[in-house]
């Protein structure tokens, strides 16, 4: 899940401070050749842009394991099969301890049984899908009146007598053209909140059931599943097609529903995050982390959300046992668990790492899918940004050497460290499709543009290397 | 269903004969005037330009009616619907009965049981859709092996020892890039062969069910239905990102596969081809046929497949009225039933109308979907082609003044009039997006855009027209 795409503004083009920066303390090299640590980072990104390693393993995350949520056997076979390829890596790994709560999606069906010319004895089939935290319908479901509402200050408008005992539908939609432009995760954080606060708003009024146009940019009658804020009532999302149908319809009369959503929240799971180590040769205890989330949404495989995050994270290793490189800090790879629901994964690894909090040098997350990258988005200070101005050139081949600086933490695993002042940095990847598969049943391997994941991984794998091996610590 | 796309000779550029051709036999107007038919025609294509009638009739059959499959409810309540539209519009209105068979959905899903990598204890989702004609698995499915055929000459290699007791996959992709680039038709063509004929093939060597990969150009995990040559075995569609993960399972090891796929086969029904004449004025026995078909897919609400096509033949009447203008010729709106299934509505009309077939002086349909129209497809002979220059000219404003000639019929509902040699004449629309939404659960409302719609009603109302106007028939 990303809760909003970073905006903030384009770093400044200041130059960087010398690139003797990225010597080595006591650099040998003739004085007329490149500071050796460019060179590495020329070596990384050559080899990554020529590599499938990361593509293999999208690959077998997602078709041979398939759907990873939280608590599932598929979630395991991927905390194991990852776990095993960091042990062919050479890294030093660790499963780390997560309690987590399994969420397990059951029947869901919808259909319209009362409406404005409505053919004798028919129905109309509505696609819908609960969304996470759903609280269950009795099997046989509920059956009540629509009512539409189009913001919270509309649903306050209504008030308990619209909605008491009603199925509420939040007709609010993904701003399309917004996500044409560029800024979809704008228009995916607008539209959003009502996904995760809708149903408990409209219990708060009394209402039956809540659901929510699907936050997406497609138009293919899918509904996006998501986290929804837990309620005392059944939390669904109808496809944006069946939020038009309803909304029309009820503009003209009387509408009534029948919804099924049964789902169950199991016990607590134990699960874990995966975490490999490749120690630092001159500060081990100095850590850098690179990563992606393991954990998926169970409609589709979870190919952009996030395999090929924990993909490109994996290669960043992949790549230095291939180039015999070994960075002065600890490179730590780590594929969260359950970022899709509580988030427990990266906040057990904030409690479990509290003592070293300060000596995480920096956190990277890939998270916004596997299009062509653009840069990055960094909870970094002017400082550091300016410290990063010779990765970005290396990088400026492959067109990722943007740099967009934020208040917040670009990635919600990297939350807890940022909000200790962790330098953090999320790929930005172009987002313009992302939303359209984003939690959906389509989010599947062939979404993946094996090239573009190949620049991804580069962009991984050369800031992450960078972040590792620069002499002096990224400021915070 | 379409066929084929048809493919033909753009028309060599002749010269009408003369406008004069379309003056009234004894025209009294001043010889500086232009033809009154063409005037009739201009002001037709203005009107329509303007008018939202086709649009309010596409959302009353899909919103307030929903799906119509051959003999439901809905399909009734369309057909009434249809007939009174008809008759506020002044025409003679007649239900010409229509035996046909009903064909009723049930479940259907699937799943992978056994595949390479399997994580302990967990199974694949495949998203399946039944193909008409589909002779239902047990109500607890069936589990078999999946043989992947990329060709019916590799399911012949396989040959009844690979392919018994297995469930086939044809595996045979719809060409996108044919598809973008304007071929969308002839994509579809080469696919859906498979559909058509892929399980009685199948059947033939023994196999225990067949799926096709699904003929369609999108890729947000839909499956597209479709009609399928009756066979002993179950046939349905999965969609091409579960086709893909099938064929790269199954190309690493043995794959298993669970499939549900109920359906029912109803007894006969008895439904109708709406039919609606504005009496011609001078040759009230010579026709000229303006239609759609009524009935669509269950899975979406059949909008640009074909409701539009309905709402723009019902318009060309509408419009006549509106304008005070009656053609020499009978115009015959009709709503054809029955064209996804077994094709009972054309078959029974020619049947009903034998004895008048030679009075038929043209036929139209419009079943390509809504998007903008670029012309028209036509089974006609050069000389009607030349005759029709002066109507292409008037449509040259809207973009839909292209004629490509076809020795094949350009609409399935036409076949029998064309094979007797009555010109017959489709709208051809800009198909590239309509092999995306076609026969799927997304072909609904919001795929109409309100001005292509009132673009296709002014092809047809001008056409329409121009064929029952014109001083002599169009020749055969």
């Amino acid at each position: 899940m990303l809760s909003t795409l970073v905006t903030g503004s384009v770093l400044a083009q200041k130059r960087p401070r010398a690139d003797s920066d990225y010597d080595p303390p006591q650099a040998s090299a003739a004085p007329s050749s490149p500071a050796p640590l460019l060179q590495e980072l020329t070596a990384i990104r050559d080899a990554a842009l020529t590599d499938d390693y990361a593509y293999r393993q999208v690959a077998h995350l997602t078709e041979n394991i398939g759907p990873r949520p939280v608590g599932s056997g598929q979630a395991q076979a991927a905390i194991e099969y990852v776990a095993g390829e960091m042990r062919k890596q050479g890294l030093d790994v660790r499963l780390e301890p997560v309690q987590a709560r399994r969420w397990i999606r059951g029947a869901e069906t919808a259909e319209l049984v009362e409406y404005p010319g409505q053919a004798p004895g028919s129905t109309q089939k509505v696609v819908l899908t609960a969304l996470g935290g759903n609280h269950p319908t009795p099997p046989e479901g509920i059956t009540a009146e629509v009512v539409v509402a189009n913001s919270f200050a509309d649903l306050e408008r209504l008030g308990r007598q619209g909605v008491a005992g009603k199925i509420v539908l939040f007709d609010v939609a993904f701003d399309k053209q917004k996500g044409a432009n560029g800024y979809a995760g704008e228009a995916y954080g607008e539209a959003v909140v009502y996904r995760g606060l809708g149903a408990r708003r409209a219990a708060e009024l009394g209402a039956a059931a809540s659901l929510v146009r699907s936050v997406g940019g497609a138009d293919y009658r899918l509904p996006h599943t998501g986290a929804s804020r837990a309620a005392d009532i059944p939390a669904g999302a109808v496809s944006s097609e069946d939020a038009d149908l309803i909304a029309h319809l009820a503009s003209q009369g009387k509408v009534r529903m029948h919804v099924i959503l049964t789902s169950q929240t199991a016990e607590e799971v134990s699960t874990f995050n995966v975490v490999g180590d490749l120690r630092g040769s001159e500060h081990p205890e100095q850590v850098v982390i690179v990563s992606g989330h393991l954990d998926s949404w169970d409609l589709g495989t979870g190919a952009i959300d996030d395999a090929a995050g924990v993909a490109v994270a994996l290669e960043t290793a992949q790549l230095l046992q291939q180039l015999h490189l070994r960075p002065r800090r600890t490179l730590r790879v780590i594929a969260w668990i359950d970022e899709e629901n509580l988030g427990r994964g990266h906040a057990e690894y904030a409690k479990a790492h509290a003592a070293e909090v300060s000596q995480h040098v920096a956190a990277m997350e890939s998270d916004l899918g596997a299009s062509h990258p653009l840069g990055f988005r960094a909870k970094i200070s002017p400082e550091a940004a300016v410290r990063l101005q010779p990765v970005l050139e290396i990088l400026r081949p492959t067109g990722a050497n943007l740099l967009l600086l934020s208040s917040d933490s670009p990635e919600a695993d990297l939350d807890p460290l940022a909000r200790q002042g962790v330098p953090a940095l999320g790929l930005l990847q172009d987002g313009r499709t992302y939303f359209n598969y984003h939690h959906t049943a389509a989010d599947t391997l062939d979404k993946i543009v094996p090239l573009e994941l190949r620049e991804n991984a580069t962009a991984m794998a050369v800031m992450g290397y960078a972040l590792a091996a620069m002499p002096d610590p990224l400021p915070r």
